[in-house]
């Protein structure tokens, strides 16, 4: 870099987040567009967190008795008709395939051939789908509860797309499941909504709230949705995962009946539930600072990187081979279920290149090593979580052996600031005005900070809500499930409301 | 079940090959067909062999230094047609993308909408999307070796389908390298051909010959093909697994340069290699009898069931407690990587039923524990390798210390079954009526059932290759590595050949 610059990603957060974003993605090589419009180019290292947010959440499915499958990505178009909401919720931004072949024209031009009696649609989601093969797998009570879960990829053709936030084509997890009764598919509904918190929270460090939307933002078909809420550093609200209780809606337009224990033919009631590569986009916003991507220790692909460091020719071989017994003993190291993931870098680039890369890339730990910290039996340690000069140096016996306990302190650390952050921006509103003034950015340089969370009371009437949301592109983000029993003067009616969680959001 | 039949399955691998193969799919749940034309749902049980399938072939690919990556579904058409062969081979049979909504027509019916500019081809394989994007990803040298692998699912529109051996949509993976030079990418395309043998055949306990394909069955723009083949029970040859040398085609038609250490820019040299579902079929086809699914321990989801005998009321709780006591301690069990894999099966069904349903599964272990097992300290152990009827008593400690090596076994027992069936149907060929004599079924009541694998010499010309392929439905499957510098007469011209297998085929 000819000239230093003050921080390694420009624009910084207070100067253009949207802009930061984009950045924080291309330094820590995560991801890009491709030439197919809106669908995103998952590189190395950000599916490797995809992997990882994988790994974590399917164990937990699984210990939750659900079982994986697989069903086709297409689905028939008259099949997303059967639900009326679900169709009018989907058919406007479809992949839409016609064709079964491609021709040649007369000028050797390639032309789609072989239309099909029957357009399909690339899955939007797959309750339809999955509800068809449903309802021949349910027969009696004793099929029920049905717990499935597929890891695919679906599509949906957004007009303005942001790299994990909004893509056209995203990978995810949908979870669909059949009960005997109303209260046990509640259960289930809510039992995954906790499953999400607990993971955003203690795998990724990023706290959320739980909460019921209201009718305006609930999923086409669902008779209740209810959604983990994450606040970003621009104090914008993600949707990071969502659960639906679809009552009996998609059960009679599928046709899922079982015969029940007493011999009556009844519906049966489903859920979906789901969380995709957008959290991905969440982890960055909640962590992230001015020079690239943090990452807590749990989610990184890789918990610490050593660097060789050899400006003399002659101790170049006894420095490596320092470093690769180190990167032994550090892969020995116990860490959560598994062991301590380490990369060694022996590049033939500067090394302040080397450390800044690394930097952007979020790995929680950097090891330097020279030929003094070899003869003094130290390592030379850089935490992703302090300035990028706040360099230690310490006996490498000290390393090693509490390295899980300091990936676990970054850990839980990354976690209390989020929190802290979270709370700050959080404030109790009683008055139209002062959610007026909330919303307003205070710099105009900084457009897109503002304050933050609103909790506040609202009669939830939809008119009302939809005129918020054109006048101050402000919503309703959940009736969070802490506070659903509280009666709150509406902010805006006076009326008797409910307690709920307006901002801005992605 | 009325009518006690002779065997599980009906009909018998002798009575109808490919009924016998449809049925035992369907006797172990493991997928079956669905509303979207060619399109297969993978059931729990299926997808959990697959899963394992993933699990360790993704470690075997990290091991040898490859990432993981995700690139788009849709592959812009005029992208396939920079390669000739490349669109030769893949127009005939694609899903076209043309629209990207429904919108109500005046009737109310959807219709197609938003005509897209240039159709997009949901992806067959990736060699032309994943080259435009190298192309950007490697600029020197220093970017090579570039090793990327994909798990995705991929759409060839066949005509005939065929749970797991071949279906419209299926999952796979798919491995795209880049390297400086022609050796190096031949050195990997031969490695990750390794890697699938030794996959195969420890893995899925599936003997697998590896060999090199003859132009007529080239992958579509490779310059060398090369396979691994294994044969199934009717004798057949099933493609497992191919890996591609590239040469330069896919590099120029992508554009992959770089910029050699020399400072010359250069065309770059790729491979890409892929396994995908199919696999599921060619393990079921191994190994299975006319009882159902047979599973090595080391790819089945689950390793053993436990099955409580509660005849009486009364002994039915500590039953139920000494069985949950003993999966307690399987599961406490090591056994590969990981622990042995338990089931607990108390659904209330007929006992003969619940053994036969988990026979047909192909579980290697069944476990049942009556009142008097428990008295006297003993389990009544079936194994999934012997006849349903064998079953042995023992003491408890020694089944639960005996486990892991009692897999091991089993594991070892059923690949030396499958190589010595390979063995024994593989026959030398020198003439050609020794030839057509060895491809003629013998008995006209098992019309599937021929020779096997004819190993002979053969000149490798493709016209008489093609006309043999059209005369006797019996194509070259491989010219095996292990015999590759072999000079042996062509069987049907006399002139000098390579030593070549000769099969009927999937």
């Amino acid at each position: 870099m000819a000239k230093q610059l003050k921080t390694a990603i420009s624009p910084t957060r207070e100067e253009d987040y949207p802009e930061w974003y984009q950045q924080v993605v291309k330094a820590a090589d995560l991801a890009e567009t491709s030439p197919v419009r809106g669908c995103m180019v998952i590189k190395p290292w950000g599916y490797a967190i995809w992997e990882n947010i994988q790994g974590d959440l399917d164990r937990r499915f699984k210990e939750t008795g659900h079982k994986n499958a697989y069903f086709p990505l297409f689905i028939p178009m008259s099949f997303l008709q059967k639900e009326a909401d679900h169709v009018e919720g989907f058919a406007k931004e479809c992949a839409v395939v016609t064709h079964s072949r491609l021709e040649a024209d007369e000028d050797g031009k390639l032309q789609p051939a072989g239309p099909l009696e029957e357009p399909l649609i690339v899955r939007p989601t797959s309750e339809t789908i999955i509800g068809e093969l449903f309802s021949k797998w349910v027969q009696s009570y004793r099929d029920l509860p049905l717990l499935i879960n597929q890891w695919a990829n679906v599509v949906r053709w957004e007009m303005r797309t942001r790299l994990f936030l909004r893509t056209a084509e995203f990978l995810w997890q949908e979870g669909h499941t059949v009960h005997a009764s109303s209260e046990e598919a509640m259960a289930e509904t809510r039992q995954m909504l906790d499953v999400y918190a607990d993971f955003a929270e203690n795998f990724m460090a990023m706290p959320v709230l739980t909460g019921e939307k209201t009718e305006a933002e609930r999923f086409p078909g669902a008779d209740a949705t209810f959604a983990i809420e994450a606040m970003m550093q621009d104090r914008k609200a993600l949707q990071a995962g969502t659960s639906h209780f679809l009552g009996q809606n998609f059960a009679k337009s599928s046709n899922i009946k079982y015969l029940s224990a007493k011999g009556n033919e009844e519906f049966a009631w489903t859920t979906s539930w789901g969380v995709s590569t957008r959290l991905v986009g969440g982890l960055i916003m909640t962590h992230s600072d001015d020079d690239g991507l943090v990452l807590p220790p749990r989610i990184a692909p890789s918990h610490v990187v050593i660097i060789p460091v050899t400006p003399k020719e002659e101790t170049r071989p006894q420095v490596i081979d320092y470093c690769l017994e180190l990167k032994q003993q550090l892969q020995d190291q116990n860490y959560m279920d598994g062991r301590v993931r380490v990369e060694y870098d022996d590049r033939d680039i500067r090394g302040g290149e080397k450390a800044w890369g690394w930097i952007k890339k979020g790995i929680p730990l950097r090891v330097e090593v020279g030929p003094r910290d070899m003869e003094a039996g130290t390592v030379f340690v850089g935490r992703r979580d302090r300035g990028p000069k706040e360099k230690e140096s310490m006996p490498v016996e000290q390393f090693v052996s509490g390295i899980a306990s300091l990936l676990d302190e970054m850990q839980a650390g990354l976690l209390a600031k989020a929190k802290a952050f979270q709370k700050e921006h959080t404030r109790e509103i009683t008055t139209e005005a002062d959610f007026v003034e909330f919303f307003t950015p205070k710099n105009v340089d900084a457009p897109e900070i503002h304050g933050g969370f609103a909790s506040m009371g609202f009669c939830c009437d939809s008119e009302l809500e939809d005129k918020i949301a054109k006048e101050y592109k402000v919503t309703v983000r959940c009736i969070p499930n802490a506070t659903a029993d509280e009666v709150v003067p509406c902010v805006f009616t006076g009326q008797p409301g409910k307690r709920v969680i307006f901002a801005k959001s992605y």
